[in-house]
């Protein structure tokens, strides 16, 4: 097997530091070896400590005494959660399901790649959230929308695939605590609406028993239509009888080919997708049909927010998309089921490299809430250009709603105002509202690639994001520190290299592209390189409002009222230029060139300056890389060397189109009369 | 048979005009009755006489005398030409040749059509231009680029298409004159290189068969790599003797199969295609070799001089893509075979709505030359925006290269010192260098809708383009009302009306899109629709280099130097900004929006005076199209008016794009104080 394609389960020979001996048998005690989840996480210790240290496993016996791993069945060890904890040369691995044997093992299995003694360790883990998932885009032709690492792996030809890449896909999604995937586009068309018909039902469930070997429910993205598309009622209005028959039918249908199935996300009323809005319905009724005939089958429901008028007219300064997911949503709070779960984006446009926190977290008080992150680059490079993106979940994770807490319009910001369980983390992992449904998903990044995610460097978001959601509480820097260490090399020089290049990388992107939160200026559809008026006059909500004398969209109480659609102090710090985030200053403002940030610098200066550091960053970044020649896995660097060099021309252009056109609006010159056009 | 179906030959019931009687019988003297030609040229006499008359033709025999058409052959009649004069009761038509008998044929129906009365005619009329050729784009898998009226007719998922459809067209085609049809286009890929092999060959012929049948040629557009793609050797040179045999073999082969084939039409090292240069060969060198090689079978190499790079940095402002075709091949004159004739747009850019006529008229002195245009509307307006554009051809052919004269440092301009024979009609008729291999091509307009075009009224151009190849001394206007009285109606209302809708239609259109001659500011790739920066950075090379002082190319002396390469006084006029004509203002200067123009306005305030009026003009004509309801058929008021409010909303759309963008780079106010956002 090829290591390149093994990502961070590349098992790699490495110092055995102690371990040997620790790792040379397992025993297992309350667990039956036959469940598919005890069976793969055997076979994966065993494969891993082949790999690494050379040693095949013993698998010893039940009640035998010594040195090793010995896995033991434990009630009291939270659901999905393990602690291992190294005893008199015995690594006692804990849990009181299947899920955290695996989980623990993928642990272990870690430290060991990462050349850490087992000796007295010590360490009790559960998940933070109670969902983590992994969304993928991939439509039944085996195209995948917004992909940048080949086609899917999942079908082909409007076929469903499974086979070993399913598995080794299910490997590295469960060893960083994955245990939802969704494996259709949520714009689901042409074949995909047949996915729960019997033509795919027999693959389905072939696939989500494989799924469930590791831990991981499968879940479909469906079509609000389907009832009309599959050709039963010609409607799919959630209140009609025979609507609802259609779909009990139906969903027992599925259920009993695909019993492990986990549920249904679904993309309503949205860029042209149909929804309950067509018949007068809410969100909520449209949700609940469905969240009442999955409940038999202990299914859930993952409803998205990304709702929002696409064919607005750009001289309209009133509609604003940011408003959109709030506006339409939070009317409805408390009307959902509780396996109805609000799939909302981190930010309220759409995955720009910088946007404030969506308004929805937190003032939603009564209803099932999940945070969706991409890490599928769209609007952060295609995987041509590094972008580590786990700072910004870590961002929005922190993020302090403010909601629910009474002192909030006199809040101060300090820890003994604002810790009242209401940041993001707090509330989508079910410590606000004590809701078991709630989580973190991404849209994936993966795809048919050898390498799973084009750019080597993209594998640290695959892995990145799975790991912040088990363990919100690591940090962007520890995160990358276990991937490089896994995937690329434990030798230092690399360790620092790289993990500096990661954590720089999406402050370097930021400063090459759009500025100070305005976001887009994208080439439209394609979302990879420079247009800065590319948005400016479309359908779609995107503007940046650029004239000869100013930028941003004003979003304040005199705009178009978004910031206040925070709860305070967020809503007032938004609402003024002088306490807004800089780096969100042209999101919530329109402000003249002039105006002078904080830095004392003006707003064209910095826009002339961030884009020239940012090149020259990315300058830096590929010297650095060069250094590695010989310290990483050839194809590796050669991998990333050839996306470095991509990544350079992108920010180059970027510089260029961004200075120039700006100078070309306003006509004020660089003050260090750099190269513009 | 569908009226609607028919474009200008669907022959309705006319007043007869005392016509009856001279169109009821028929004689041929001097032609052979089974010559296909005059088959069907007698079929479409007696069709149209039926239709329009509701008589019956009687075909007399030779000798008999009486009242009647008399067709004869006379060889003092100018080939393709012919003569037709009415002498006591007997229309006779004399010709030297087939194609002049079904030229005078549908010359006769024409006037018939338009209840005018053949008695006292005495018309002589031949081709001003040797070659009049519609060029279709069209991909065998039945797309066509550029195409906006459906599918394919000849194409249908890589199946050559033969059937009533293709007489039809040929009908149309030859009843203007048209007497060459290149079917597949320029850029030929995939199944398109195939035409040339065995699987195609077949029906090839038959299609050159019914096309000569009404005098047209069938030509092939060519891929110069050919050789490769099909196996031959790895190489495409022209100097190289593998290469030669290769293609020697080859054209034997189609000629054996396509007898009537006219030739080749190539597009080499344009836009991706490969050509001589590869090769480090000449244009000339590529063109030779394949003329050699067609000559012994009577054919052509058509060579298009669309060669530029397009992959220009837009940050480079030397480099002009304006100058390319002029640079490329003005050094080759006098090189290339008297069977290949250089094909060479009307403009130096790519068909905008307003561009100068390209240098290489004229300064080419010892090469044949033929002008390109198109009527598929691919920037202006897609047929769905009526865009009539015979004027623009008109002008084209009525530019004095100044070429040749030997004053023409001092021309003054007028009559005596330009009648040099060196307008762009006297190079292209053969009239300059006294050649046969010369003419006007259009890429054509139509595709598998029922009405030809897509809109109605493109009609017009179809039509019109083919009136003027054989008729350059036609005005506008008349080829206009032709067109009207014989597709849509002879009542006076109508025919004055959408004679005025044509006849503004071009300046309309240009009002409302780019101003003064700067062309492109359309949605990258579409091409329909604004988008003022949309092509600005792109790679290109089409670039208006507006700022907030100003906007224009500089082509003069001090710029790329593109406006020396006219003959003078075209030269000198273009590089001074007070001489140049206005409507080219932009494309030869660059200059500030306060510049005032001989209106006395400034350009800015002409730019927001010329979007409101464009869009006011639009809806001018649809108040007079709607008066048109019920005296014209109904399926044409329903297209026009569907047609009218999607060019209405476009015109909206630009006017505001373009209006918006400009106020918003330089902050100079409308003066009448109108919506600009």
């Amino acid at each position: 097997m090829e290591k390149w394609t093994q990502g961070w389960l590349a098992y790699r020979p490495v110092k055995e530091a102690g371990n040997a001996q620790l790792a040379g048998s397992m025993k297992l005690t309350g667990f039956d070896r036959e469940h598919p989840i005890v069976q793969n996480a055997v076979s994966e210790f065993c494969r891993g400590i082949k790999g690494m240290l050379g040693i095949s496993t013993v698998l010893a016996c039940s009640g035998e005494p010594g040195k090793g791993v010995s896995v033991e069945r434990r009630q009291e060890i939270p659901a999905e959660g393990y602690h291992i904890q190294e005893t008199g040369g015995v690594v006692n691995l804990y849990a009181s399901d299947e899920a955290g044997i695996l989980y623990g093992i993928f642990h272990i299995l870690r430290l060991i790649a990462m050349e850490e003694a087992l000796a007295g360790i010590d360490a009790a883990c559960r998940p933070d959230n109670p969902l983590r998932m992994y969304d993928h885009w991939d439509n039944l032709d085996g195209s995948i929308e917004r992909g940048y690492s080949g086609n899917s792996f999942f079908f082909q030809d409007n076929k469903i695939l499974v086979n070993e890449r399913t598995r080794d896909y299910c490997r590295l999604a469960a060893s960083v605590g994955i245990n939802g995937v969704v494996i259709n586009n949520v714009n689901v068309k042409e074949a995909a609406t047949w996915l729960i018909t019997e033509r795919y039902l027999g693959q389905l469930g072939k696939m989500a028993e494989l799924f469930a070997g590791y831990g991981i429910r499968l879940f479909l993205s469906l079509n609000f239509a389907a009832p009309i598309e599959l050709g039963g009622p010609d409607s799919a209005d959630p209140f009609d009888g025979k609507v609802t028959d259609w779909w009990r039918q139906k969903i027992a249908q599925v259920y009993e080919a695909v019993p492990e199935l986990g549920g249904f996300l679904v993309k309503a009323d949205s860029e042209g997708r149909p929804g309950p809005f067509t018949y007068g319905r809410t969100q909520a009724d449209g949700a609940n049909m469905l969240a009442d005939l999955v409940r038999p089958y202990g299914g859930i429901i993952l409803w998205r927010c990304f709702v929002y008028n696409c064919t607005q007219d750009w001289r309209d300064t009133k509609t604003d998309r940011a408003r959109a997911a709030y506006d339409n949503f939070i009317g409805t709070d408390g009307d959902y089921r509780d396996n109805v779960i609000l799939q909302i984006k981190n930010g309220p446009m759409d995955f720009q490299i910088r946007e404030p926190v969506s308004p929805l977290f937190g003032a939603l008080q009564k209803t099932n809430q999940m945070l969706e992150v991409q890490i599928a680059q769209e609007y952060t490079g295609h995987q041509i250009d590094v972008c580590y993106l786990v700072p910004m979940f870590k961002e929005a994770l922190d993020f302090n709603t403010c909601a629910g807490c009474p002192s909030r319009n006199t809040c101060t910001g300090d820890a003994a105002c604002c810790d009242k369980r209401s940041t993001v983390a707090d509330v989508v992992s079910g410590r606000t509202m004590h809701n078991r449904n709630a989580g973190l998903c991404a849209v994936c990044n993966t795809g048919s690639d050898e390498n799973w995610t084009g750019n080597d460097l993209a594998g640290a978001n695959f892995y990145g994001f799975g790991r912040l959601a088990y363990d919100t509480g690591l940090t962007a820097a520890e995160i990358a520190e276990e991937w490089i260490r896994l995937a690329l090399s434990n030798d230092r020089e690399v360790v620092d290299t790289v993990r500096r290049i990661l954590l720089t990388s999406r402050e370097t992107y930021e400063k090459y592209t759009s500025p100070l939160g305005i976001g887009w200026m994208v080439t439209p559809m394609l979302h990879y390189g420079p247009s800065v008026d590319g948005y400016e006059y479309s359908r779609w909500g995107t503007y940046h409002r650029a004239d000869w004398q100013g930028i941003g969209v004003d979003r304040t109480k005199q705009g178009t009222g978004y910031a206040q659609q925070y709860a305070n102090p967020n809503a007032s710090l938004y609402d003024c230029a002088e306490t807004c985030p800089e780096e969100l200053l042209l999101f919530f403002h329109h402000l003249p060139y002039q105006y002078r940030l904080r830095s004392g610098k003006t707003i064209i200066q910095h826009i002339y300056d961030s884009h020239f550091e940012g090149v020259e960053e990315v300058e830096e970044m590929i010297a650095c890389w060069k250094k590695l020649a010989g310290k990483v896995e050839e194809r590796t660097f050669e991998n990333v060397s050839e996306r470095f060099a991509r990544q350079l021309e992108n920010a180059r252009e970027w510089r260029d189109q961004v200075n120039t056109c700006f100078y070309r609006k306003c006509g004020i010159p660089d003050e260090k009369g750099r190269q513009i056009y």
